[in-house]
């Protein structure tokens, strides 16, 4: 339903003065002493509705009257929606539905339609509560089949902070200060592996789209971790994708971060190690065009990989680990102090293990190895 | 200028059939081939327009002739706007502008206010141009100053990829195939740094907000790197804000992966390990209550860290890395193969200098040694 068309304010401006250092119109009209000044949004109306005594001001009795003679020819709502307005009772301007978050902050989650002037009205009436209270950071989370409120948020100085599939989240600072609201998602994260079996071939694909297609070139499995997905997780599962082969996270042994990978976002991608259990491949069809266990030195030999620093250097920590006795990060499972949640957390086992192992020859009272190279 | 106003059309709903698998409408008017049903998405108005012949049908000549007097009473634009879709000049409804990406897609970079009846009829124009082009994956990116026409897009099927402060970026998928567009970024990535000078005490501080304000408790300095910021750059830029310390950073010494750690993100948290380079505190007020160099023992003995199973680790592996030969993975500085970018990789070097410079003493024929666990 048209609620816009129904309270005849197709694209209407509704300001007000906003009381402390962000406001955006000022009150400028000292008589009043809060009244700030009109804004036309629109060549089609625009009214001033000040928060603090919600009386209707601005172009004066021709747009008020013009305001009552669409509410009255409209549908019951928008009439009581401009008598609400008119007639100062702010408790007819109800807040908007809201939860507080752990910071001093509130979250609002619309799921309801609802109509565009009144979501604006409600929005400036709990802001202006909120500002009072000593509230700081406001959230608001809007589906996206409620696509249509995004104008009226950012109307009141709401900024984007993220956004997935279904829904927009937006967010605003009351105080004069710069906010401390957590920044968004900065980073893809990546996994490569590097399987190898017992006779010194490794698992190896050529893919059907991306920038290698067609060159007959031969890389490791790669692929992206999936929301919510663990690292050494998604490495088994990108392989048993890609090449129906079974395996074992050993552990990651090095990666790379770089950026403005896609669009303007960054990229962890990690190196990973996985031991084969078992050895008939399967390859993807859908993104695979081949897939083989192909003999580490021809791989090696590729001009492709003698090229690319990043492929050299896997190979490298690959072979490290198969043939000397180089260390990555293995994962344990660990607690979370303030939940019940369990994370993964990557670390050099051997070494921390032979650290708790051996005895300390090291006197505590000489300066740590590492700060000699100061 | 409200064009919408002006064209009579608030939220009018132009639907149109659409060739193809995915046509939400489909084309059901056999006599004409292809003309689908009406919409009405409002109870103002609702037009259709036939992308192929271009002609309004729908709810009859009632319609078309609203349309017209609607149109006529209205400025120019809409007059033009009105007369272009009634008369089937395929020509007059533009396409809008766009860009190839490399994937074969197209990205409309919208940066100009249009008319949000304009902005859907040419988005429809261009969709179905596309389509018969075999385009796959086409993207939008609105900037926030026209968070008006966000609706539109979504009523063509488009979703939200993802937002940063002052846009949003909108994906469709022409083909009827599950979509292979690149996810949204998943991960906030975090820094721990443990730096220790030759006394044996830590750099530790107090914070002014979070879960242990107020409660006394000693922690190490840690922060969230900005975006586009390097993990060992936002680390000794993390201490210097918080505490004035200077420092050169020397290892990653272990990582911890969780999810869901705000909103529906996951975080990569890097515990580093930084060798100072000064040593008078001086503390960053807005965040930090108090810092100091505190003898590592007693940080240990703090009932929190004890509780707490990440810190503990983190003593943990930068105590073995100071007194024992704990070995992280520092960074160097790798080409891209593909442009003139550097990124940092991160190994453990001193494992693969050792592997580098050792002869091997494992014959090749040999079982890796790895796999012998298997």
């Amino acid at each position: 339903m048209d609620k816009r068309g129904e309270a005849g304010f197709p694209d209407a401006g509704v300001t007000g003065c906003r009381p402390g250092k962000r406001n955006k119109d000022g009150c400028k009209d000292e008589k009043d002493g809060h009244h700030g000044k009109e804004k036309k949004r629109e060549e089609v109306m625009a009214v001033h509705v000040c928060l603090i005594c919600s009386s209707v001001v601005g172009a004066g009795r021709r747009l008020r009257g013009e305001l009552r003679s669409r509410a009255m020819s409209s549908s019951t709502n928008s009439t009581v929606l401009a008598e609400s307005v008119a007639t100062g009772s702010s408790g007819d301007v109800e807040l908007l539905p809201f939860v507080n978050d752990k910071h001093g902050g509130v979250i609002i989650e619309m799921t309801a339609p609802m109509d565009p002037q009144l979501f604006s009205a409600s929005l400036k009436a709990s802001l202006s509560k909120w500002r009072e209270q000593g509230i700081r950071g406001v959230w608001i989370k809007l589906p996206i089949s409620l696509a249509n409120l995004i104008q009226y948020a950012v109307e009141e100085g709401f900024w984007y902070h993220h956004a997935e599939e279904t829904y927009l989240m937006l967010a605003y600072w009351l105080p004069a200060t710069t906010h401390t609201l957590p920044v968004n998602a900065t980073h893809r994260v990546g996994v490569g592996a590097f399987v190898m079996n017992d006779k010194r071939e490794v698992l190896a694909v050529q893919e059907k789209s991306g920038v290698l297609r067609g060159l007959g070139v031969w890389k490791f499995p790669t692929g992206v971790v999936e929301p919510g997905e663990d690292i050494n997780l998604g490495a088994v599962r990108e392989v048993k994708e890609e090449t129906g082969i079974d395996t074992e996270f050993v552990e990651v042994l090095a990666f790379r971060q770089s950026h403005k990978a896609f669009f303007d976002k960054s990229d962890l991608f990690f190196v990973c190690i996985l031991r084969p259990l078992s050895f008939d491949i399967t390859k993807q069809d859908s993104e695979i065009e081949a897939a083989q266990w192909m003999p580490v030195e021809e791989f090696a030999a590729q001009p492709f990989v003698q090229k690319h620093e990043l492929v050299k250097y896997i190979l490298e920590v690959g072979l490290a680990k198969v043939d000397k006795d180089y260390a990555g990060f293995s994962p344990i499972l660990i607690k979370s102090a303030f939940t019940d949640k369990k994370s993964f957390f990557y670390m050099n086992r051997r070494d921390l293990d032979k650290a708790s192992e051996s005895s300390s020859t090291q006197k505590k009272t000489e300066k740590p190895l590492f700060m000699e190279k100061l």
